[in-house]
């Protein structure tokens, strides 16, 4: 491709609106353009990668044995009041209607489409399992779109559904989704983690993420050192500590706390660390009226998934009102404490091994130090009630955990027969009988994946493209090519060469001064440029630079093709 | 491909609902299934052929130097009331609100899209001509779909538009566009027309569409026998007659005709052809309160674009109101002629020519016989009128015309400033003025392809694939392959070896009987077919047919590969 016949559309403003580093370099490089809030058109060079992406993609997921389909983006209502997702789903579902004034949405999902097609298809259990996905435009109302194509309210998905005639299966084809997506993101060079995931109120038995670690993130990722193991914090088990609770040596005494409220102020006021203190938040429980306190140690975060799955506990969790509170412990928020508690407790298993601990008295401005268990007051049930922090051992017992931010670009998830009970999606089984179908689904975010690659890779210069998803190898910059017939001639003869072995050459055939072309291909990221100039020439060499290189390099003319070969291989 | 790991959704009945053989076809082969009304999803089959189409349009648009982009479906209205087209499009236009209650419409074209695009990116002449297209799903809200996805809701479109200094570029480009789309339908092997189109009201200056000859097809086309013209019947002229007008031989004498409403009722009265006789039509004038009578030759029938392009007549063309017409000429529809008429009056060049002729009498239940121009009445304006018909000699001078059905399924459309001027779209021209971008438009109904290669390639057993789009080049259909080894070896060795070479091989490995196998290759039209059985094989033989082929013939199992190259190739 020449640059006189390819739309280059670099800026050199940062774009002031745009608050990620991935939203910045796509407007600035010129891959996308803003129609309308959490609307963008894909301009030559950014569909360029956006395809490369998808090609990817869908060759792995070919190679896995599911089928492609195309399913229209345009749903009818009535499929999603079968499923009950008509009156689930916020005000993300576009809803629109027709000249008929009927009832349809714009669909985020498919999965009660796929649901629909799979019923009236497949009647039993021979033709099971089976995996359809299909790539395609999906809009998603956000209230607020940001973060350029990160968060869109139109974004190109792979979205993918398998039906089985059993859980066994549904988890080998799990399995294999797995290990598809790490293929995926494995062939285009990210620096990814599959974390197992919360399955959320979709139900469902099992769910992983799979995440590109990187500083702008919306997910904190919890992963071992020295295993696989990677979760999403909201899911990591917080072990329990293997040391025993020392001795109780301190007396219990009570202090007058005037004006503490945190665990920041009770520490400062005490001159003690936060971890020799607990604290207390009191949450609904299951039945109606009912109080349940959690106890935590000062330093540590209540996990409200974890808190939410225990017996006894309101889902979704639901803090109690001060009020209530103070009714029901004599104190409000701040003043808190296990001691003299009357209600059903749940305590952290690092809080449970505190000894001499400092908690509220229970008693507004008053707190207690030198608490211990069993002395000062039963030991409640022990649960992990909290999310892991950095150092934290590892739940798979393989060394400590580190936390990094991570962006979302797949999920995979087993659905089980949510959507197969409502709609009666049934097949005969072996033994001729009547079984509801089992679902998985898998997603990827294909646009979300570039932005996800620029968060990852790119420089002050711009963005530092996977060989995968380069919109280009290579670039050539004959430098006053429209002056020197000799660079005009060695550059042709290159571009040609080059062409001919399939590689995709960007010619910047621009009549631009070098400056600007050297700029302009570091910030669309081209991985590896030739620059072919008069006095290097002269001498018979060429200047080679890839990309993250310091440095450009001398290559004799006669030797570029092999060096090239070499180099874009590797 | 194995048909045990790909989804066979063939269904022997014809579908009640469907109307025409493409949309039979493709429900009974399983290449789409209907969502709801107009609202397809295309199975892993039919998205084969889809993804075929739309390459060979990708890889020709690419070759023309057009340049692939991606806009959103989801519009905002703003830009649909700057070009003026929120008020004129109709309810085809799927209009919708978002959360914020703020209007968007499902994009049908792109034209206000693109438009925005460029006056925001180009700045310069230099960078012109620019062409820019998407192959993309389109909505149309169409009151009543129907042929399944020949005139669907959903549907995928390659939308193409370019942009120029001035109209001989536009020109240029429009000429590369004109190849382009024949070098697509060529490759695709469809019997096509491009065809002279009527501009409309978009306006513009020239536009061709490209038309698969079909009986099933929507709009006539009139192409001479002995040369490339051709044109939508409406745009062709229907050239004058190169005999003159014979003598007036006959009196004129006034018949009643009691009850004669028709130049049928008129012919079988007077027992006359109809081509001796003229109509007289009228429609209102330019001005308000102006009326203009047409007259045709009996056998006629007025082409409205052509009569409403003419001056001193209103456009669009209205046909006056009976008590209108009473008032101006003393007679009612059907007694209508030019004799003693006093308004303006056009006569078309057929009816010019006519002597003796019958006419009405401008009197109920009257008319004439034997009336004569210039003798009776004076010969006025004459036009072409009419609409051609079969054997009419061809416009450009090249043998007769014939007129056949056929399928649109691509248009070219020199705009010209219709949206840029609304628009605003402008760039500098080499004087450094500012001048209003040229605009030229280009799409291809890319699903509506594949249904138009059916209407034109199918027998009583199904489809019958051109190479280009057949979703497999090759059937084989292992016989008793579960209880042969002999079979299942060969089928075997022949499927590895064909998809080494890279052949798109359909293995049909289930367990049925031969004629429900046979049954479903030919429905579904994979152009060739192996059939690999015992007792060929033990004679070193397999069977091989080609789909149009009356008979197969037996292959030695040792050539076959040499055998299929050869076949395949051609």
């Amino acid at each position: 491709m020449r640059t006189s016949n390819f739309l280059i559309a670099t800026q050199k403003e940062t774009p002031a609106d745009a608050e990620v580093i991935s939203h910045q370099l796509m407007l600035r490089a010129g891959l996308i353009r803003k129609l309308a809030s959490g609307l963008y058109t894909w301009l030559p060079l950014g569909l360029r990668v956006l395809r490369k992406v998808e090609n990817v993609v869908r060759e792995e997921m070919d190679a896995s044995g599911a089928q492609e389909v195309s399913m229209p983006v345009v749903q009818p209502a009535e499929l999603w009041k079968e499923s009950g997702r008509w009156e689930q789903y916020g005000p993300e579902l576009l809803r629109i209607h027709d000249r008929h004034d009927r009832e349809f949405c714009l669909g985020p999902t498919h999965e009660e489409v796929i649901t629909d097609l799979m019923r009236n298809e497949i009647k039993s259990y021979k033709q099971l399992p089976i995996n359809m996905y299909q790539i395609q435009t999906k809009v998603r109302d956000e209230i607020r779109p940001r973060f350029g194509i990160m968060r869109s309210r139109e974004f190109l998905m792979k979205d993918g559904y398998s039906f089985h005639v059993n859980q066994a299966s549904l988890e080998q084809t799990y399995q294999v989704m797995h290990q598809t997506y790490s293929n995926i993101f494995s062939r285009l060079d990210l620096d990814f983690r599959p974390v197992l995931a919360d399955t959320g109120s979709i139900g469902g038995s099992a769910s992983h993420e799979f995440h590109v670690l990187a500083n702008s993130g919306e997910d904190d990722i919890a992963f071992s050192d020295s295993s696989d193991y990677a979760a999403n914090v909201e899911m990591a088990e917080a072990v329990a500590p293997t040391a025993t609770r020392p001795a109780a040596s301190a007396e219990l005494a009570e202090v007058a706390t005037p004006g503490v409220k945190t665990i920041d102020d009770l520490a400062a006021f005490l001159s003690i660390s936060p971890d020799t203190s607990v604290k207390t938040l009191v949450v609904n429980g299951e039945e109606e009226g009912q109080l349940v306190a959690l106890i935590l140690r000062g330093d540590h975060q209540l996990n409200t998934i974890k808190a939410e799955k225990l017996e006894g506990i309101a889902s979704p969790l639901v803090m109690a009102d001060e009020e209530i509170v103070r009714k029901a412990c004599g104190a409000g928020f701040g003043s808190l404490g296990p001691v003299g508690l009357t209600m059903n407790v749940v305590v952290d298993r690092s809080a449970a091994v505190l000894a001499d601990f400092s908690c509220g008295a229970n008693k507004d401005g008053f707190h207690f130090t030198g608490a211990n268990w069993e002395r000062d007051c039963p030991l409640p049930r022990v649960e992990d009630l909290r999310d892991v922090v950095e150092g934290d051992p590892s739940p798979d017992g393989q060394g400590t955990l580190q936390i990094k931010r991570g962006i979302e670009v797949g999920h995979i998830f087993q659905l089980g027969t949510k959507y197969s009970e409502a709609m009666k999606a049934q097949v005969l089984d072996e033994t001729g009988r009547n079984v509801t179908m089992t679902m998985g689904c898998y997603g990827i975010g294909v646009s979300r994946v570039v932005a996800s690659a620029i968060e990852q890779n790119h420089d002050d210069k711009g963005i530092i493209w996977p060989t995968a998803m380069a919109p280009f190898q290579l670039a050539i910059v004959p430098l006053n090519m429209h002056k020197s017939e000799e660079v005009a001639a060695c550059a042709e003869a290159l571009y040609t060469a080059l062409k001919e072995q399939g590689i995709d050459v960007l010619m910047d055939d621009r009549n631009e001064r070098p400056g600007v072309k050297f700029a302009d291909m570091e910030l669309i990221g081209i991985p590896h440029r030739i620059v072919i100039g008069d006095r290097a020439l002269k001498e018979g060499n060429v200047e080679y630079k890839g990309r993250r290189d310091e440095d450009s390099q001398l290559v004799p003319q006669d030797d570029v093709i092999e060096f090239l070969n070499q180099h874009l291989a590797g």
